[in-house]
């Protein structure tokens, strides 16, 4: 809807492999910004970037990205929004995560400072109640009907026994007890998760603090490449994704990420062992 | 995956109006090729074609294409898969009617021919079980692995509940008895609708005769344009598919397309008497 083959999309970095494969498939181009694990997106980048090149859309996570689980502070989000008002470049804000604080508190999206339509809010199901659901929906900015349009031609619809099932389940309140569970499960996990990597991961290893969602970034000290690491340890039965799936461009070959979203027992104490030994 | 935007396609004319707004939105070029209710798309039309210019790909329906109903008899179906494969141009082969012959008897789709994987052959059971399940699957050609990505990148997967409730159905055996019955009903439906429109209709109406599916494409005498019919029609309370929906290029404008699956009542009794009037 936004974009045409050749068009630039502004993203950050790192950022989440799908996003990456999804603007190969349409032809486009990947402005990758910098985003820092406490602050987000770099504004002084996006500055830079939108002052210098034809940016035809901006697609972020501000709330618990995906590696880095940082939720952009308001201040930064309606910053934000002021400098891609002032360049007219409409921004894709994906809230997938957004229910996954694991303190507790809902951020509010981008979408809720929006007064000119330049933000097309996308969420789903998927990383909350089940992605086998294929529950999604968008807030479309400026331009409903051919939001609408595009989407009818495209998928028609969303399967309607999945959209009942997940009606009926917020009516019934269901959704909210949901959630408390499972954002206080989130918190464990990734609790327990930073205090083994702590204990077992070299010494200067930098482990993200994740105010939300259920993955850690790691940056590890030294000249590893976790590409290859990730190859060895695969022969050992450990599975983890690489840095440099995060970026089009190489880089983060020496970050890895790690999902805590797992049932925690000897298998997984076993795999970080064995991880651990490796580096 | 077989098309860049700014490529030709080639379909049938008349085509359904959802693969003409796929075709647009994806920056494409509609070849149309004239299509015959008894024989098919014209093969004498589609080689002058594929000689002239580069065509990308070909989008059709052979087996009671919507809106003509027409089965391409077998002998050429394999006569174009030749064709085809001379000029090495790949066939996204519609077979979501297959299902739906009105004498019972199941036509081969075109991919049962193909040995050298230029056939994508694509269903689903949106015109037999439930349009509102958004299940459907594609038997690629060449290139399996890219079918595969291009898939999970777009949609990840059909929703798994959809996908578990059709397995059970089919697993069951409830799919042949269903189909056994919803055929029969549509081969009445059609009779019904034909009998009718032949009676109240201007004398020279000529009307297909599908051997599938449940749609009925009427050629109206005289210089009536059918896009200016169905806004009048319309403001009586009665609605249908103008024939020039079915063209990228404006034909088709004495056209239109009545659909047969519908409760049959006095209310479509009287639908058919005041669109007669109309005319």
């Amino acid at each position: 809807m936004l974009t045409r083959p050749g068009d630039t999309v502004a993203i950050e970095s790192p950022t989440y492999y799908g996003l990456l494969q999804v603007i190969e498939s349409l032809g486009l181009k990947a402005l990758e910004i910098p985003t820092d694990p406490i602050q987000g997106l770099s504004l002084e980048a996006l500055t830079l970037a939108l002052e210098r090149w034809p940016v035809a859309a901006c697609v972020m996570v501000p709330n618990f990205s995906n590696p880095l689980g940082t939720r952009m502070p308001d201040s930064r989000k309606q910053a934000l929004l002021r400098l891609l008002t002032d360049h007219d470049v409409p921004l894709v804000e994906d809230d997938i995560y957004g229910d996954l604080s694991l303190s507790g508190t809902r951020p509010l999206p981008i979408k809720a400072w929006d007064r000119d339509g330049l933000v097309y809010y996308c969420s789903s199901c998927s990383k909350t109640l089940s992605a086998g659901m294929r529950v999604g929906w968008l807030v479309p900015g400026r331009d409903f009907q051919r939001a609408q349009y595009l989407q009818f031609i495209n998928t028609v619809s969303v399967a309607t026994p999945s959209q009942l099932a997940l009606a009926h389940f917020l009516e019934k309140g269901h959704y909210d007890r949901y959630l408390r569970r499972v954002r206080s499960l989130h918190a464990k996990a990734v609790a327990r998760m930073t205090d083994r990597v702590t204990e077992l991961f070299p010494t200067k290893t930098r482990v993200s603090r994740p105010e939300g969602g259920f993955v850690l970034w790691l940056e590890l000290p030294g000249r590893v490449n976790t590409t290859e690491l990730a190859e060895r340890a695969l022969d050992a039965g450990v599975n983890f994704a690489p840095g440099a799936l995060f970026s089009a461009s190489g880089k983060f070959d020496h970050c890895l990420r790690l999902n805590c979203a797992v049932r925690w027992d000897n298998r997984v104490e076993r795999a970080l062992t064995r991880l651990a030994a490796l580096l």
